[in-house]
């Protein structure tokens, strides 16, 4: 078998942007990705030097996405980028994904997927019939410890699921920096670009993914209490949640973008009848696991008693810190291995594919339509 | 001025207990209380053994509270106790209140406070009628961080308040102690003498006190949904509870005793539109106040630079730690000060009347009415 | 057998002080003793006026501490207090506890014990003499998860010990404060009132006690640099001093005044060969316990499997903090347990008689003196 | 001016390794430099399967390092590597940068620097001779945080530094590793390959980098008590020094490969006459700001309020962690722009110079000769 580094487009992400760089930087850490290609930015100028600061050649970097898709469809298949990969506002994630999918290509895209469930299913027909590969950029399920309490609730270390917590405080929109000419604020506060919903597409759908990819259970029912705190918005930036999940799990899912002084705190506790598990983004190299009356057992990252599948995505030995970019570089490098594979035709291993896709994307929008819907509404339940 | 110490009598609380003992420590600490007559248990040698232990005489050692109030209230006034201390099962504490406030003594009454709204208020008529103090033992509220919280608050240095989330989990009713000889658990678990509630009751109030306390804003609705996890339970365990207070202020309460190896992890979080505020019973001497993109900062008991109310009720200076018993101590000697200046006919000052009463007592049992009522409807919200 | 309450007279303490205090309130706790004289200040007035804040009889306010002892001792001895609680300067534990001693009362006294190890036997002889019992306050080895770690030590659960390492860093005599009025500073820089020494007198020997406490080795040699930070101070006000004990094992203590915004940061860290445990002062109710490629163990006060030696001096279910306040009532509860034993010509269980006393005295005497000779010297070690 | 990318050949590295791969992902991370060849091991096999899975021509496999450096020099200038990163046992460091330098390559080096001070003498004439530029991986003082602690004392935000504790203990070696076959602790107590020290030559250095980066202050004097607790070990692998700094600032480092249980618990305090710093390596994205009776403060990295150089060396907003590797990517990236400003003969700015080179290297190997020689005289004091 003869393995090659496989080559990505990018798609939005331009110089002034924070997500692309934190996207490029998950792909290159190590060492499997090449960026060969990218359509940064609307604006011509911008797409260029962003690109030339990338190293790229300008005949590279091109002026629009469906320029990048066609003309890169044309180049010799040893120089063609493998995929794209998407980083824009929400509304442009389906046309998009939709054109790569079209002319070969595999697609990681940032999230939510997109607006309509028939769009995802549009997508989802594409991978099958041309037999692609999808990626979605719920990160956070791609730390080590993320995939061993997967694991350690597989195994029924927990016992039976009976309570979960799940929460993401943010407070960065906090004040309306939509109206300062802060861009990242601006399109997500915008329903046109955004969709529906901005606290909880944005962030509530990481804690969907983290609750549903760790326990393997599904939210049923949503009873919602989204709020809109800031001034001149229509949408939410803060939601309270009460989940009811299959096997009568219940549970509480809150996010908000104006919890003053929280930076980035997504979390998790997950209570079974023999032990529960807490983990928190903010301190990833760790999670606490707690059966009743016992001596509390920490784990840490890096260390040889992990299971496999958090071993195959740790760098480092125990007590040297990863954090959110390794993270993004598991779901990239697996996303990368599967494609090689592809490439040698070779089915690839439930560990290399064990990254989110379509499937996740369509939950996280069943999951944001529930939300509004129930909190508009003065029904109790409202089912996903 | 002449000040003397004050002289407690103690329904409940027999030896075997936990919650008796946790009293009386907190009662002595401070050197302003004398145990002086118990009626520890309905059991006679219990009580009489008790009273042994804490070196009483045998014949101040009551066999029922009734005998105990009647028998003190005809001791010369230099003997006689001052107040009872209520350490019973729920669905006593309403009779023995009562009859202590008609036989004159001041009442420190453990939570809940009855169960009908109409007994509360029979117990704040009886106050007035014969100027009697009626203590209620949240004890949780009396850390001297919570009172720098609400001085905080109070004073806008969070700005507008938006959102509260206050949780108190804990594990040990996750399997069924009560069916297993647990005195306590099997008198909580039993609707006659806990009433309609184990978990809201027992401990959701704890945290409608502390949110309440703290804010100084009122629940006015919940979206409850309560849970019974445990095999063969007739109440709540467990309780989910969006909250909807005065002011536009949103928030969650949870609290639950089958979250398995949580131990009494009583925490409260409020934003506001300028700043947050966080706390944790369980590392008590500590607060972290947040803006946003500013650095954070963490609050020590004992410091210097606290509000005169948090050092009022702090014994040591900053990094020696203080517990619940000085917390729990600091509802009794304000309890007592007041006595104090109830005898000397001195009005007592806010610091001095900072304990919760039957006031607090109402807003618990309306909460759980509330919660029970709401678990149970199809309704989205219900009003406190 | 007949059990009674245990006197307390105290010497020092008076209102103005914060020590005085904090050792009535952990004599107090658990109800076990009653302060009944006192001798609280060389300033009449002073004495007087903190003997009525006590609720004590003007009578048993006694000018001086030689007045106390000789009267108390011509009282009944059903009125007479048991000990004396000695909470003064340094320069004084000597004389007082050797009268007291005299006249047949028992002796809780402040550390470090004495100036001359030749005054510590002379009360050791006196002790035996008279069937005496001497406590001596170092508080912080009668914290429940202290006697934890002796007993894990004990038990061999760390195999052999190779290193330790005992911090004990403060910041409050970072600037001069001596210089301000503030009466405990100045004492304590006063080489006539407090020793040869400051910082290592006063808590560098906590830090040898909470060392040798844990793991029953000695230290046999010191390699010493004592600094002073402070302008015009003739004490050290720091200290870092290398360890040679016993067995082989290595390691460091090192103590400081002038570690700006340290509060109370006492910890100790143990490593054997097969496992290492940590404990800080500040964060008293856990400890970690920790095996190489293991999963590391968090220990929790109050907890069910912890050894009978913890449990016993603990009041609290895990997840109610307990603070200093209850480790020093720990100290004073076994000592009256022990006096009440005496008075029954009973002999006390190892669990009572688990506090220090006059040989833990000489041991920090002597580390004191070792330390500031060493210090001095150019000398690499110097035997303690 | 035209920016290119520029390329790294690895000397060392082999797959079965952990610390090439580390450096590997820190040199790719940011997209500024690729590999272009290697000398991954002596053991050609290896070299080649090597560089295969890196995707390297095999033709750039080379056998030797001194092959590598010799062949690549005959290259064209816009195929030839531009550095070399020497991820080797210690001994073979001297003569491969030597070897590099002579041939026109800049180097990346890992620490120690090398066995002799005229040897390091030799690189740094090499260096301006050949105008070479010269990194040394002492990669944690890379993390952002200990950038803005060196700006902080820089501005002298702690007034007057007094005194200085810096730790690093680990548990890796508390167990004869080196005996059963682990390549990495076999050579590290080898001493004809790691030279006269183990754990301060590999970890103990990284104690005195950090020290003296962030205070900008030199260890003078040390009194050392270094130790072999391993069984047939004939170098340390634990040491407990006190320390004497100019400026008449004392302090204490010490570094361990026993203490089990630790993983990688590199840590600082530094206090001075106004404030206090503490950081820790495993939880690098914060560090705590103290000042005496002042709230305590916690700074967050990626905030706004950093200083500039804190902010030039991280990717991500606050709450989202960064580790090790974006901390040593930082080494590399700054590394490289040097180089890109050499081809494009720009001078650098000091942001981008912000790396350990021979200067620290030479420190480094001063501090354990002195450590070593201290140890073994009765002396107190060697100067380093």
């Amino acid at each position: 078998m003869h393995k090659r580094k496989i080559r990505m487009g990018m798609i939005g992400g331009g110089l002034e942007g924070f997500i692309g760089a934190t996207h490029r930087k998950a792909a290159f850490l190590d060492g499997h990705i090449d960026l060969v290609c990218g359509a940064f930015s609307s604006n011509a100028q911008t797409c260029i030097e962003t690109g030339a600061s990338l190293y790229l050649e300008e005949k590279r970097c091109y002026a629009s996405y469906s320029a990048m898709i066609k003309e890169e469809a044309l180049l010799p298949c040893d120089i063609r980028m493998d995929f794209v990969s998407i980083v824009t506002p929400n509304h442009l994630h389906y046309p998009m994904a939709k054109l790569a999918l079209e002319y070969g290509f595999h697609v990681m895209c940032d999230k939510p997927l997109c607006f309509e469930i028939k769009e995802a299913e549009e997508l989802e027909r594409l991978c099958k019939k041309n037999n692609l590969i999808f990626g979605l950029t719920h990160a956070y399920t791609s730390y080590p410890m993320v995939k061993q309490i997967r694991k350690m609730i597989e195994d029924k270390k927990l016992g039976k699921i009976r309570k979960v917590i799940v929460e993401y405080p943010q407070g960065w929109l906090s004040t309306s920096l939509e109206d300062t000419n802060h861009k990242q604020a601006a399109w997500r506060m915008n329903p046109s670009l955004a969709g529906i919903s901005c606290c909880m597409a944005d962030i509530g759908t990481h804690c969907l993914n983290l609750l549903e990819y760790t326990t393997q259970l599904e939210v049923q029912y949503v009873c919602a209490d989204l709020s809109t705190y800031g001034k001149n918005r229509s949408l939410d930036d803060d939601g309270n949640v009460l989940l009811r999940l299959n096997e009568e799990v219940k549970g509480i899912l809150h996010a908000s973008q104006i919890s003053v002084g929280e930076e980035n705190n997504l979390n998790i506790r997950i209570y079974g009848d023999l032990a529960s598990i807490s983990w928190s983004q903010m301190t990833p190299n760790t999670l606490a696991f707690k059966q009743q009356d016992k001596i509390a057992q920490i784990y840490s990252a890096g260390a040889s008693y992990l299971e496999d599948r958090a071993k195959y995505n740790t760098r480092l030995p125990s007590g040297h810190p990863e954090g959110l970019l390794e993270a993004f570089a598991n779901l990239y490098q697996n996303f990368a291995f599967c494609i090689q594979d592809k490439i040698n035709n070779k089915s690839s291993s439930k560990e290399k594919l064990d990254f989110p896709g379509i499937k996740e994307g369509i939950r996280g929008m069943l999951f944001i339509e529930a939300c509004v819907h129930n909190s508009k509404s003065g029904q109790k339940w409202t089912k996903v």
